[in-house]
């Protein structure tokens, strides 16, 4: 039995090299492009000829099983610290969407086949740099996101109080309900087509002060995704600052540790010499004393 | 009687210490956020039994009186101060709102009670720094915004008196009066349909010079907001750097004055050596004129 | 005739010392302001009574007359050096372009009364700061400004040769000229309506490949305001530091120097002992010399 | 024969000398813009009388020559090193392109002459300084900018299987195919009716959720778009910075050198002073030791 663990370990061992190496991560980038392609390709399905989308069902079919079995893989070799990694679980995720049977007739599953190319965010290194920096500046704008939501939920309840009640069917595809509001006041924020594709119908809903009511959260909410901005520049630049800063302070460092070192040599030759000096005059003064 | 006032006194202690801890902010967190939610659900409360919206009233109701009681205990406690802090104010202000008598007769008065859901923004921590921040990032715009405005009057009252007076509705809608005018300039500034909702339209009206009035406002208000923008980020930035540098220059002052200690040593014991070597070439000459 | 010049020349340095107090420019301020209040309560001149309109009219005239007699004033006191500062210039026009004779028949010219209101901007010292630091800024923007016009120009000249001799109305009005096409391309650089408004319109019009022409645009002018923008950022940033960098470095300037007085006087200390010691073995030696 | 080759290379070096003169790119920058009117104004050739427009096409076509002329002086006298530079690519293309027989009867080909006119942007100093900025700006976004193309792919591709075989026109040209479906998608990244004439469309044609799949792709390309941005900002204030600090790390080295020296001078005073009293002391030693 433990020969087989030993055997099964080595297998592991040389598995695990074969994860990490580099021509398997090529592997996997080339087949995720093919698949891309691929499911471009099948956007034209009426088209081609039943054959050829046909063949292409099969060959994306065949890739996500490869991508399966490279999971599997992993699973094996990394077990238990294989679901401590984010982009493991999304891995599993959209490869697993693609495998749940019979999802062939949602269309909407089917649709998700397509995130499979995601996986190029995290296998190709020059994007998962961008992918992972990306994902290090959510945290920081947390807060900020957090009073612009509360903002629009407040503003999205006065709103539907107001003004959903309307019998101009423009004015409650607006502001019928909250979450209609609450996409409006998003289309406000994003200053697209405010002033006639929302305010102005309000307005001509009988509503002669809405443009006060939208001017405060066009303000305030440009204030805030403005700060929120200038936050995430200030923060990266801090960072980037506090580096150079340190390493001007490191070289500094050296050289005031040399100048130390140095300074010490002086005090202890300075000392060296005092005590010749006291012990020349001793010699002196017994010679004086001596010969009188 | 004095006891009274120890009592009172006593009693005022424990009700502040009540007031500033944990739990009590938690609670107040937990009723905005349940009153957050029954203003939100009664946004839809025509699809609701009469009860179930008798029910929420209620409870609104019943949160708006425990705010009210929490504000009445912090004047208690607070006293002169209480009007000292803007937060206080805020609270006084939106809950004072919805118990005003006969409020729920005016539906704009019912929307504003929402606006107690916004004491979120100073009730958590989190938001209460962004806030803030928010707060102190407004003074330093104060003068860009008065150049916007002042701006926007003068070019509002050239466009009032130059299309103002049109026969076409779409024209006087956007130009007919200062506030209209202005109105219609801040959409200008915002880039949404400047062209086809607004400048094109006073073209079509017969004023063939039109886009040159609108681009020369396009062009000195987007330049102001884009200095408004860049002097936010470099005084954001200046203050960040400053602390940084005045971090440096600590760093660098504490090793000058180390550096500057041993110099006087140094200089100290040369000195004294100086001042030996006298006394010795004093006793050598008195020893060599004594043994001549 | 002597006594005549010094009258005169008293009177202007008190004229000047007039000009140039506080309570003379809290003066032209108000009357500034009022002059905008009356020019803004113009624009409803059809909902006012004539009386009122004339009065307030008349009330124009006198303050443009005091504008007038103010930069008469200012003449008379600094003659050549008058128009050596370029917002004296601005006062001369704006004031000036009032007293044309005739000048109430043209709406333009009526219209552009309320440009004296822009004298607030270098009246009032805030605005005069903010204005100046814009004027300031426009220097650096040249060059890029410059790239983003030629572009326009060829890419104006292209498009009024390709889409410009349409039989559609609407893609004449977008591309039939050559300012037409800046105008549009311009209208495409901001990203309003540039789809439907412009693109999409051309692609109808027969010019299936239209998208590539306006994408390539849109690419490269949003690349180039872009670096606008981060150039004026880092330019303003720059400064900042530089100043930032410059004190720092006088405050360690000043240890250096502290630091190289001090060892200039260990230096001098210990060349003047080594003589000494010299000295001290001349005298010794001499000593054992004359003492064999 | 010999003879010849010297003095083709005295004429070779001649030619350069003139081909590098101010003089020469002066008169360079002069025929372009005298082109680029030219060119301007041919657009209004339906307005001109024919004999003009021959005139104007004749002194294109002799500009176009004098360019030729240019670039084949360059070939002769750089030779194997004009194709080393990008700039000389630009030029050899924009103006053979004009040069291409029977080109006059393709509009587009005819439409690209006024490329030349972009060859301001590397003859003038100023502009060559700000377009080789962008070019270097350009590497800087490569990984973000592939980013965003994948996200639109991946979009794309969904949004064609899900919203592309509509019945509705609207529909289908906005998402029938891939092509399509992704410069839907770069519309709504640019935040230019995204709403109404989006995502309104596909939800009137019978998706209700649309919404929550195009605010997704709003939120995750904003934020792209917005790190890029950032990213770019830092990027450049970083090399900005660096200098600043490599500057005062100079300063400061080169004091610290100097205190290097000195303290270096101080240790040898010292240790020459140690001797001598060492030697003092052997002196002094020796006379006590022969006069006891």
């Amino acid at each position: 039995m433990k020969r087989a663990t030993l055997d099964e370990a080595t297998s592991n061992s040389r598995v695990e090299s074969a994860i990490e190496a580099t021509w398997f991560r090529n592997l996997i980038t080339g087949l995720i492009i093919i698949n891309a392609a691929i499911l471009g390709i099948l956007t034209y399905s009426e088209y081609l000829s039943p054959d050829t989308v046909f063949a292409l069902e099969m060959m994306d079919r065949a890739i996500t099983f490869a991508f399966a079995f490279e999971i599997g893989l992993k699973l094996i070799v990394y077990r238990q610290q294989f679901f401590k990694q984010g982009w493991n679980w999304f891995d599993f995720i959209v490869v697993g969407i693609s495998l749940i049977p019979g999802s062939a007739a949602f269309s909407v599953l089917r649709a998700l086949r397509v995130l499979r190319v995601l996986r190029l965010l995290h296998v190709v290194p020059m994007m998962r740099r961008i992918t992972e920096a990306l994902f290090k500046a959510l945290p920081g704008m947390g807060a900020i996101v957090a009073v612009l939501a509360l903002l629009t939920y407040v503003y999205a309840v006065m709103a539907t109080n107001m003004y959903g009640s309307s019998n101009d069917p423009e004015v409650t595809q607006l502001f019928g309900d909250l979450p209609s509001s609450a996409f409006s006041l998003f289309q406000v924020m994003t200053m697209d087509g405010w002033r006639f594709e929302v305010v102005q119908k309000v307005v001509d809903d009988g509503h002669p002060y809405a443009p006060f009511f939208f001017l405060t959260f066009i303000f305030i909410a440009s204030f805030a995704v403005l700060n929120l901005f200038i936050a995430l520049i200030v923060e990266a630049l801090a960072a980037e600052q506090k580096a150079a800063t340190e390493e001007l302070i490191d070289d500094l460092e050296e050289d005031v540790e040399h100048a130390e070192e140095e300074r010490d040599e002086i005090l202890k030759l300075i000392k060296a010499m005092r005590e010749e000096i006291a012990e020349l005059k001793n010699v002196v003064g017994n010679a004086s004393k001596a010969n009188p």
